[in-house]
């Protein structure tokens, strides 16, 4: 008996099927985010099923557990789950990609998953297997330690110093980004962004900061220290010790070196663990019922 | 000789032409975003001009100032006046609706003018006639003391309690002003609303806080204090005493007492001028060139 583990996200979405331990085969798609694309999100999702029972018998499967993001806002799981019963039976349970990816790090014990991509939101499982949830309310008044939060902090800090007669020198990393010639061209740019392009800015920023640039670095810093705050919440609402487990997922809080330091310096006591590629592997912690 | 002033804002437009101090006659129109609605606001400026001249003979116009809301971003100016231009014989000047305001709330003197209505800025004149902006960078990393900012800090306020395992006293404000039955719910329907909708939230706000609110309350006065702040920074900048004009437009700035009272209290010195109805009245204050 093995198991498929499905990470439908924004951008791409990847199952993977484990047999103790061990990685059977792994398979991607396109894009699955539910809320942006209910009916491209289920056909990619089964698309990749039916890559991954290409390969692997469907009567041996003890169960598809499938993360998706959007899922805890905008629903669906219904029709997800009856669109791959049509096909397949065999056993198949819907979470958030949060709770995938919760799952993945904790490896189903108690501790916190602080995914900090273009969003950020932090969960912590108790002892007793409840959670308890900080942040993730969305850019408009969170997302903390998010690439959005990111360059956000940039611009307010270029437009502070403009305000005060002063130029930072975030200014010329954000005039270089938004491929414009002035700082009222970049913030003007900057409202032609969607919220992924906006965020999407981060990248020049990091890449700023790794190379010396102090307003991008305290931008980074800032960032990191906001979502250290959040887990130390979260950490403290579910009742454990600070020398938990702390998984960390997402494009800026598993793969930036300066905001992963910041986070070191933070939370001294933690077991921090760095997830890379997807949390499919969530779906080996995961108790289908019987 | 009489003069034509036009404020051309987001969502109508008021033309208002004067002779020594004296309205001679108003006339109002569409909205006049020319970032939203170039054509649109160019055929309602053309629109309320040719009622004003149906009741006063255009030989007699010296001069037409047209205040237009998103044009320092956008521009298009010269297309307006070249319109005019084609029609009637007449001086005219396009500025900002916020330049307007800065020449109707300080009667061409020096002072502050702070605007605060959906969005926000604070500019100053200083007594050489240079000017100093303060603010004014968007919803995203700006607009303090704005309507959209009030609801933001609601938001958030709400967020930051629940992130505690609190609720607070603001959350059944925002459940109720987003017509749902959850503060989840209430969360999801503000990433529906565009930002004129999200900030047009703020009235509630103001009511809770009228009513006895003590979250509302502090939502509304943390955003005057931020206001206050940008207005001593931007005395400050142009060199001039606190004991400035100070003049306040826009619907937060100049209708709400808790709002006002706040910047009352944080401006001690200041002569604070409440401006009331369109800013039109100061083309009375611009000089045309001759």
């Amino acid at each position: 008996m093995y198991l498929i583990g499905i990470d439908s996200g924004g951008t791409h979405m990847v199952a993977e099927a484990y047999e103790e331990r061990k990685r059977l085969v792994q398979e991607n798609s396109g894009p699955g985010n539910i809320a942006l694309d209910p009916a491209g999100t289920q056909r990619n999702i089964m698309t990749v099923l039916a890559q991954v029972f290409n390969q692997l018998p469907v009567a041996q499967c003890g169960g598809i557990l499938i993360g998706i993001a959007g899922v805890a806002m905008a629903g669906g799981q219904e029709e997800i789950i009856a669109a791959v019963h049509r096909q397949y039976a065999v056993p198949v349970a819907v979470v958030s990609d949060a709770d995938l990816a919760l799952l993945n790090g904790l490896h189903g014990g108690p501790g916190v998953i602080a995914i900090a991509g273009t969003g950020s939101i932090v969960l912590a499982q108790k002892a007793t297997g409840d959670r308890v949830r900080v942040g993730g309310w969305g850019w408009r008044f969170g997302d903390e330690g998010s690439a959005y939060d990111i360059v956000r902090r940039a611009f307010t800090m270029m437009a502070a110093a403009r305000d005060d007669g002063q130029v930072s020198p975030i200014e010329p990393v954000l005039v270089a980004a938004t491929q414009t010639s002035h700082y009222r061209a970049a913030v003007a740019r900057s409202y032609q962004l969607d919220r992924g392009a906006f965020a999407g800015l981060a990248r020049a920023v990091a890449d700023a900061a790794q190379t010396g640039n102090t307003a991008a670095q305290a931008c980074v810093t800032a960032a990191a220290e906001a979502l250290a705050a959040q887990i130390h919440q979260a950490l403290r609402r579910a009742g454990l010790p600070n020398a938990s487990v702390v998984a960390l997922a997402g494009s800026v809080a598993a793969k930036n070196d300066l905001f992963f330091s910041v986070l070191r310096r933070q939370l001294p006591d933690a077991e921090l663990r760095r997830l890379q590629g997807s949390n499919a592997g969530g779906v080996q912690y995961y108790h289908f019922p019987q």
